[in-house]
């Protein structure tokens, strides 16, 4: 096999009380990538659809991850790399760690898989580091193993698969703004109350409790973030309205995806994630911003193959 | 029924990570008391044995909480309360805890179980307050529950009860030396670095998730804490010794149990944890501080009618 095509799903890192560590893998949103093996050495962008991106290797996501694989494997040949890309840059549904995730699946399936997803993972870090400046893993861990995923540490790299129930959607409003990722960090406190951390940890093992045992009542009670969406949310424009609209029609919770401005909310069967993807509609038809929604199941297998 | 004999166990609280919201309960660890329907209206404390406490139902945790019970429902009858305490009040493994839960789950046993678990720790978390001056559950949830806690939330309360793997056994040390909960409480910080409160959390996640996984090296790697250890285990002499002296002989982990003094250990299988008790006296025999060190299994039950 000399040449392969595959699906890089979105992500949605944070959840809500898990920023920074807790992501989860969307089904029918993301890049088409195709890899090829060929007899030029090194790692070669050829084609690139979507969005304007960088083709020089060094300065492309993508290509940054592939490099990193590159340097690691002793082989007399080089891989091109085509990016078919679906997810917009910097609307906070993980687009650079679908292009990290991909290039590095990819090669990796074209040389008989002597990397396991773990330290794939670890070169998609460097490719992550290109867009967001610094390293983490909470969108690229979904992406790669799919369901929900803990990054425990970064650094040894350790990610837990945590089980996903199985009548878990999401909905994904994107509205059209920009968030630029420096400024979504620079929002955030250095320090932050000790009391408010200790709601905060009681909510993400409850939740991570409430995925283990399918526990809907007790994931909704746990989606609460009292840390960083208090700062954040005063980037997105009528991010409350959404989020009291969304839990009127019985979605289990809703929070920033990523550092935006994407919201995503989780619901208990595709009807509610209907109704939630109508009632995130209602309030920004009402706005002049663009927006786009997403429904989708929980994408339990991660990034995958097409042909 | 008008007479009963109850176990009320001792407890784990905080267990690294899991800081004001994990416990867990000790097998061969507690107090001892006896619930009597009598006709005089009240709650009266007839008996103590063990450790000065005051009979004033009032002024001593078990009445207390009994007290609350008692004007919660209309009984034409009283209640006396014999405490023979074992658990040395101040020890750090949930003295008041057991005192608190032992009155209202012996008079809920009378009387026909009008309330659950949940409630009579409603009931608890009044005596319990009277001790700490604080009103929170982490000791008093698991010695309800058994087993490991997660105390949710206090308001309203919420308990969940997270898997404990079947070969996990407790080495806990005592040292005779005092440490005032308000001095413990005192030398926290009120604000923590945002980057430690992500790592906190990263393992208090991982810790709930390696519980229901049983996977005992992750319990290993989770079993961290960043935020309140670094403050309170300049109370505990040599507490970085005893830590030190027990992850080489095995455990899994260490921490402060509830606020001091005692040191808590986590091991698989009870070899180890015997392993730990030698490696923890051997430390503490250098000193000139006595202590005393319990080996349990994990018990999963909680409190538990002796008759």
């Amino acid at each position: 096999m000399n040449e392969i095509k595959i699906f890089s799903p979105a992500t949605v890192a944070n959840v809500a009380c898990g920023f920074d560590v807790l992501g989860f893998c969307l089904d029918s949103v993301g890049d088409d990538m195709v890899i090829r093996k060929v007899e030029r050495k090194g790692i070669h962008i050829t084609h690139i659809e979507g969005f304007d991106l960088p083709y020089n290797a060094e300065e492309n996501v993508a290509g940054v991850s592939a490099l990193a694989m590159y340097n690691a494997i002793d082989v007399d040949f080089g891989f091109e790399i085509e990016i078919y890309k679906n997810i917009k840059p910097g609307s906070g549904i993980g687009s650079s760690a679908a292009s990290a995730v991909g290039s590095v699946f990819g090669m990796n399936e074209l040389i008989g898989r002597p990397f396991n997803k773990t330290q794939l993972t670890e070169f998609a870090i460097k490719g992550e580091a290109l867009a967001s400046k610094c390293e983490h893993a909470d969108n690229l861990a979904p992406a790669m193993f799919g369901g929900f995923t803990l990054v425990k540490s970064i650094s040894p790299l350790e990610i837990l698969e945590i089980p996903s129930p199985k009548d878990l959607y999401a909905t994904i409003i994107h509205p059209q703004i920009e968030i630029k990722t420096s400024e979504a960090r620079a929002i955030l406190p250095k320090e932050v109350a000790l009391s408010n951390a200790i709601t905060q940890w009681a909510n993400f093992g409850s939740l991570i409790h409430g995925l283990h045992t399918s526990d809907y009542g007790l994931i909704h009670r746990s989606l609460q973030d009292v840390i960083v969406e208090p700062y954040r949310s005063q980037l997105i424009p009528h991010y409350h309205d959404v989020k009291q609209a969304v839990i009127e029609v019985g979605a289990l919770g809703a929070g920033i995806s990523g550092s935006g401005p994407s919201i995503f909310s989780l619901s208990k069967g595709l009807e509610t994630a209907q109704k939630v993807k109508e009632a995130m509609s209602q309030v920004y038809s009402k706005t002049n911003i663009d927006f786009d929604i997403h429904v989708t199941k929980i994408n339990t297998n991660g990034i995958k193959v097409l042909n």
